[in-house]
Parts: structure tokens; C-alpha cells; sequence
């Protein structure tokens, strides 16, 4: 083991005495309290200074985009526990949480990690075309689905992505992160002859790049608002509780299936 | 097991179809991207209905005052989780969650209930420092700490709460709840003599009955708050690394306490 | 803040030079690796030193005991959260887990409180028929359920009681706890006249009474075998998946409930 | 949404009736309590099967090796958690268990992905030198860490390693996944002409192997025994306290580090 306690360890995150507390090196009391948003303290904490206007309203839209998937693998782990766990609700947030894996969310950080390498390994004059389709045939060669491309659902476009972008050009900031990830699109749809949009999480990935933020974050975005979300559905589980209902039906099903499957195999003996 | 197969299961959080997506009943695209910003939206996922807004001028003051302080527990946790897991973000911030319980966090949702179960309690014109000298005998009569009132560190007042109120005021939202709770803390510093300011916690439990939320759901304003702290704890790990260093600092102090121990135990023998 | 850096921070959990490892002072590789069981191990970890043949016998019991449960809200929390995460295998035994609260795993917590407060307060002679109405008077008087006592599906006895309470007879731990949820389960009954077997969370309370452990960790043996049992729903998932089906199930019935209730709605109107 | 409700919903892992429950199809009053050992129950669990002897004794030290690292990030983050919710310690092992991720606990499983893919893909006479050698050269090749190699404190190898192949010996299961392991830190030292023992984590990796169990599984075992180390954390923090002090410690030396910092900088400027 080596000795670490020369080395400093610093945090500027916040610090208080007994009539002052900073965040991030500002006067909680008097610079943002009733001075700042919600959004705004969020960008704070991730940049440690505070957004302009514009990257306020982009980073709001991209939040609320994250906030609420309806009856998701998330939400109803979110509801299972609490039903478990009433008196420690913070843990019944941290489970739904937990589900925002591969799966479903690492699409974004995929994303913006993609359009970041693509960009960064590119001649700087280089047409964003080709550079997409050195993409697509990459990813599609290796037989890996494109990150932030395609949807089950919202064909054959995503509805939220032209909002977001529209949003984005609005505030300046539709920049060639969003150029080439329409430019992707645009490639893995001619390659493949299927509709490939981009969906929301690709929309947001590409926001992020222009908003500068590193692509370990985008997780964090979603992490924020979808924690928003869940205690939105234990809000809703404390007045139509449904998380009972789900685990008993689940119950339920199983017996049925299990049962009829002894059945057949007895039979078939 | 008894079926709940005819019960209905009700859930109006969000719905989507291809070209569509609703939150709370309201189209994401057209009614809520671009239209509101993330506090907004937070009220509108807890109660189902946008704010006024006075209500969302009260919750961004309260959501605010419960992102960042500092290097916590909590935020020790997340730091070190995303040492060990930096691929699971998710995981980094739910264990840094998982710390918000009764000891830190638990006190707005306590200060919330018993302020509502007092006024609930009482004479619809009972005055308010009769009520509040009751709640104190109460529970400084059983031993208890009340909740919200008294701070360690910041003495003779929680910087914060005049804040808070100040905004409440403001925004109309000074009423009954937050007089009780100021009535409350006169109370228990006339009893006892000694600072007993309401802190931070006491004033947003006390908001929380002011904008007639359910007082289960101030840990959840709590955990969404702390979300956001919790992923700029990760932003500046990123940026400016700690976790390894607590890490070593903690296995080298207790291998020296140890071998002091050791020693002592060895020479008294 | 008040410096701690003088106060020594003492733990002998584990510690390791490059060819040595201990754990809680006993060297893993010559004295544990090949000679003691799991069980043993978890003894060892809980109280510092290794169990006996009786206690670890016992201890396997309760371990056991608390493994399995079936389709529990906390094992489809691990299915689905591995859904979203299977990358990330810790994290959906831990949603699991985190069901593990008041509702349904804090019982045996409870018992075991209520068991060790009830013989430290009574005098030493008392008999334990007195005890255990004062006992059952005090909570049925309040209204609150006996922990540990009841169960809604195992009536008239949950079949684990009179094993667990078999095999600790026979490994010399049937005292005075066992002898008193016994009483406090006949005054329950006499009292109400519904059946109130001791179901296995009270068994395992009184056994950790038995066993001399700190009541507080009657849930982490709970959280030990749980896991165990979470890991092994991820087993069956990876061979026979129900978790996606769960999901879409829970969908399609808030869909269906929903549109049925907005329907009655209009017809109402 | 495409409907799932004609499918089966499978699952064998207990169910119950008033005066019966089965685990894994067996009776758990009759066939396994008092009957089996806690390892033992977590095979049946991992596999729906008990085990032979020799695989019991296999797993019991592959779990023992995992339960105990001394004061670990994740142990650190379970003390941490657990000053902050002391009633909800299914919280406090769970952020523990969150931190095992791909830096700490990654390798088990990565080893025995490896391990299977390289027998698999070689032709079934291949001297397995040279399978070690492919896989050396490529890993190393790639300027990848090989999985299960290599420890910083361990050196020049890691004591448990030999200890779990002995036993594996002694019990038939030192088989081909064991040589090829030891063949690949014999071709990692002739490459890189370091020191490149099998770890521990290696020689759990293949030893999962030997017994057949799913590579996605090894981060299960892992789990498993953290959860049992996690509560042993706890036990000993109930004892000798040390989680406030690692905060405070923390929160001063942030402090101090900070003020150093803006020292120099002033004097810099």
C-alpha cells in the first residue's frame, strides 16, 4: 500500500459555516435561491458555473424527455419495493434507478461517445456524409446495433427528435454533433432500406456533444430526470396503488403456466 | 392466494403510440418540450397538474436548498461506487442515495407530518402557540429531538430558513404551517433554553404542508434534489479525482490505529 | 466540525501483505480455505469468532429459512432491474434487496426486539405466561400487529416454526425466547380467538435472541439469505426468461384498465 | 405493443401452500431444513440441482475466498450508508454491493468468459500452450489487462491461488479451464517478462468453469459473498464504530486541501 496522505483532495463542491453555505463557490442564500432554477442549479452541479439562457432551455428539454416512460421495467421496480419498503423510499428510487442499464439508457452515453470519436478522429474539412457512413458500415459490419438509431415503436420517425432539435437550432446550438447523427441516420437507412430515425436518446446524446458535456454524463442526465419520474410513480402509488396488483398477477400467471405445463409433460409421459 | 385478476390497474403517468407520447395526460411534444422547465414538470409528475406559478417560484427555492452539501456520507458512497463500478453510473448514484434516511433526510417528512397531524388535531381557532407548546411538551417530555428545529452547525439561525420563508412570502404560501413550525421552535427555545432555530429541514417540511403535498413524498423532494447533487459529485470525480484517495487514507489510518492498539494491549500485558 | 483525527479508528475485519491474508485475524488461506463452511464463515463475520457445531447447525436453519420465497415483489424487482442492466448483475440483486423493508422483512427484527426487551424488563422469576400477556395486551391494546406472530396464507401453524424450533431443541438453543413466542403466540390466541401461529420470521427472531445476536442484524441474515435466493431468480432468468413478459403484461393491463375506466367515464358523463 | 399474454410465464423456484413449501420442487420442511448447508442451498439455487460433495466443497472455498477485503470501497460505502439510514440496512449492504463493478469484481467473470470462448473456439487437441499463447498475444496485443492475472499486492503470486487449485484437485475439478489459466499467466510472464500470477479472481473464473456454472454467474458468487462481508461490516460498526470519523476525516482534509490550494494560488497571482 502506497502512502496517498501528501497528495491534496480537493472538492469545490459546497462548504459551510454557521451563517453561510456555498455551492459550487456561490452564496447559497443569496445568489441562488430565488435566483436560479431547478435546470440551472443541475448544470451548476455538473460544470461548476452557471448556464446562459440558452444552454438552460436546451438542457430543460433534454431533462424533461427523461423524466417519464410510463409503466417501464424501472417504474414497477420502483412500486415493487416501496411496497416492501414504505418507511425508506429513497431505496425504492434506487432500485428503479438501477434498471437504467445497457438496455435502455446507455444508448445516449453510446451516442455522444460516438459522435465525440467520430468527430475527434476526423480530418477537420471532412465531409460529415462520408464520416457517417464510415460509421454505419462500421457498426452495421460488426453486426452492432448504431447507438441512438432506430426504434420499436416510433416509426418512422421518433416524435421527440425533431422537437428537441428544433429546440436546439433555436438556442444556437444545432451544431455538427446533430449534423452528423442525422447524417447517420440518413446513411443506416440507405444502407439498410429500413427506417432508422433518430431516436430520443441518440437527439439527446448529440445534444450533449454540443453542449460540451463529457459522454460519462449523459447516464447522469437521465439518472436525474428519471429520478424525477419515479418519485412521480410513488406519488401515484400512494393514491391508486397498482404494485400489489402486479406481484400477485405475476403470482398468478406462474401457477397457471407451471401447471399447465406439469400437465402436458404428464401427458406426453 | 386470491385472484386480483378483476381488479382494474389504473396507471395514468404516460402512454405512447408511434407518432405520440403523453405525460400525465399531456402530448410531451407539443404541450410540455419547450413549454415548461424541470421544476415545473417535477410538480406535474408528483400532483398530475402544472404549478401556478407561485408554486414552482416555492419549489425551485426548496428543490434547491436539497442539491449539494458538500462532502456527505452520501456523496462519499457515490464517489466511491463509481471507483468500482464507473460503468454503472446508475449504481454510483442510487448508493449515494441509499444514505438519505432517518438520520439526515428523514427530518423534513417527520417535521411535514407532525405539523399536519398538530393543525389536524387542534381547534380549527386554537391559537397557534398553544398548539406549538403542546407539540414541544410532547416531545421533549419523551425525549425526543423535534423535528426540523435545532442544527448543529448553523447557530442561532439555519441561514437558509428566512430564505425559504422569505420566498413563501412572497409567493403567498405563508400560512398556517410555516407559523407553526416558527411558533414551534419559540416554544422549544423558551423550554429549554438553548438555540433552537427551524433549520433547512423544518422550513421545507413546513412549505411542503403549505403546498398540500403528502408528507411521504418530502423524501422524495429530498431524493430528487440530492440526484442531481449526487451526479455533480461524479462530474467533479471526473474532473478532479477523490475516491482513491479516501480509500487509501481510510486502510492506512486503520492499519495505524491497529498497530497502536496492538502495541498498547502487547505493553499493559 | 470538531476534528476527529485524534480518535483512533479501530477494525479487524480483514487486512493482507502480499503473501498473507487474514480475515478477522485468522489467516484465510491455512485456517479457513478447505476447513469451515459457508455458514461458519458468515458466524465468524457477524461475531468475530467461529460458531460451535451447534450454532453454526442453527444458524444454517435460519439461513435457509430465508432463502426462497418464490415470485416475491423483491425477486421480479432483480428480474426486471437485470432487464435494463444485465451488465451490472450487482445492481439488480441489490433492487432486490431493497424490498427487503418493514413490510415484509422486518419482522423478525421486531420479535427479536420485542423479545429481548420483554425478558430484560421483567423481573428474572416472573413466569413467562405473564410476560407474554403483557406482551400481547400492549400491542393489540395499541393496535398494532404482534411481530412475528400470524400468518395469511400458513394456518393453523407455519410448517417452518416447529422445524426451526425442532432443530434448535436438539442443538440445546430452545431457552427462554423460544419459550416466550410460544407464550406470547398462545395469549395471542386466546385473546382474539384467530389462529396466531409464531410464523418463521418470530421463530428466527427468537432464535437469534437464542443465539445472543444483536437484534439489529436479525435483517441482515434476512439480506444474506435473500441475496442468495436473488442471485438464483437471476439463474432461472437467464435460462428461462419471465422478466420482459412481466413487463408487457403490467402494460397491457394498465391499457386495457384504463381505457375501460375512461369509457365507464363517458358514459357516465 | 405486440400482445405476450398467450405466452407461458415459467418459473420453478418455490411456491407454497398453508402447510407446505417447496424451494427448487424439493419440501423445504422435510427435505432441506436441518438437512443441507447453506452452501449447499445456494447451489440448488444457482442450478435447480443439489450438489455432489466435491462441488459443495468447491464452492464453499470459492465463496469463502469472496467474502472479506478488509476496508474496501465497498465496505466503506456500506458504513457510510449505514450512518445515514441505520433502519434500513437492506440499503446500506445494497450500496455496498453496488461497487462491485468491472473494476473490482469484473474479472471473475471476465476470466470465465475467456476461458469458455477459448475452448471453445480451439479445435479439441490443441496443446494448450498455444491456446494461452493466442490469447496472451491478443490480449496484450490489444494493450488489454487478461482477465484473472496480475494482482498489485500479491506478488510474485497470490496466495489463495494455490490453496483453491488444491482443493479443486483434491475434489476432480482440475481440469482443462485450470491449466489453461495457469498456461496463460505462464505466457503473460514469458511475454512481458513480469511477474503475472493467476489471482484470485482468475482462479475463481475458472473454477466456475470446471463446474459448468454460466460465466454471467460469477459476478453472482461474488455477490453472494460480499453480501455476507457487507453485513459483517455492520456488525462490526455496531460494536466500534468508525463511519463518522471517515466522513469527518474526509471533510477536513477536503478543507485543508482547498485552503492550500487557494493559498498558492493567491501567492501565484
Amino acid at each position: 500500500m502506497i502512502s496517498m496522505s501528501s497528495k491534496p483532495m480537493i472538492s469545490r463542491m459546497g462548504a459551510s459555516v454557521p451563517d453561510k453555505i456555498w455551492v459550487q463557490g456561490r452564496d447559497l442564500c443569496t445568489d441562488l435561491l430565488g435566483k436560479i432554477g431547478f435546470a440551472e442549479m443541475t448544470w451548476l452541479e455538473l460544470t461548476g458555473a452557471l448556464p446562459t439562457p440558452e444552454q438552460t432551455a436546451l438542457l430543460e428539454a433534454m431533462l424533461l424527455t427523461l423524466v417519464e416512460h410510463g409503466a417501464t421495467p424501472m417504474a414497477i421496480a420502483t412500486r415493487l419495493t416501496y411496497l416492501g419498503a414504505p418507511e425508506a423510499l429513497q431505496g425504492a428510487v434506487a432500485a428503479g434507478l438501477l434498471g437504467m442499464g445497457t438496455a435502455f439508457a446507455g444508448t445516449a452515453e453510446g451516442a455522444a461517445k460516438m459522435l465525440y470519436a467520430a468527430l475527434k478522429d476526423a480530418p477537420a474539412d471532412e465531409d460529415l456524409e462520408i464520416i457517417a457512413r464510415r460509421v454505419v458500415d462500421r457498426e452495421l459490419g460488426a453486426k452492432r446495433p448504431i447507438f441512438g438509431i432506430g426504434h420499436n415503436l416510433h416509426k418512422p420517425i421518433d416524435p421527440r427528435t425533431p422537437v428537441l432539435f428544433s429546440i436546439a437550432e433555436k438556442q444556437g446550438y444545432n451544431g455538427r454533433y446533430v449534423a452528423l447523427i442525422e447524417a447517420i441516420a440518413t446513411a443506416a437507412e440507405a444502407r439498410t432500406g429500413k427506417s432508422m430515425p433518430v431516436n430520443a436518446t441518440g437527439a439527446i446524446g448529440a445534444l450533449c456533444c454540443e453542449l460540451g458535456l463529457d459522454w460519462r454524463l449523459c447516464r447522469g442526465l437521465a439518472v436525474i430526470g428519471r429520478a424525477v419520474g419515479l418519485v412521480g410513480h410513488i406519488a401515484e402509488e400512494l393514491r391508486t396503488p397498482i404494485a400489489k396488483q402486479i406481484w400477485m398477477r405475476t403470482e398468478e400467471e406462474i401457477a397457471r403456466s407451471v401447471a399447465l405445463a406439469d400437465q402436458q409433460m404428464e401427458r406426453g409421459a
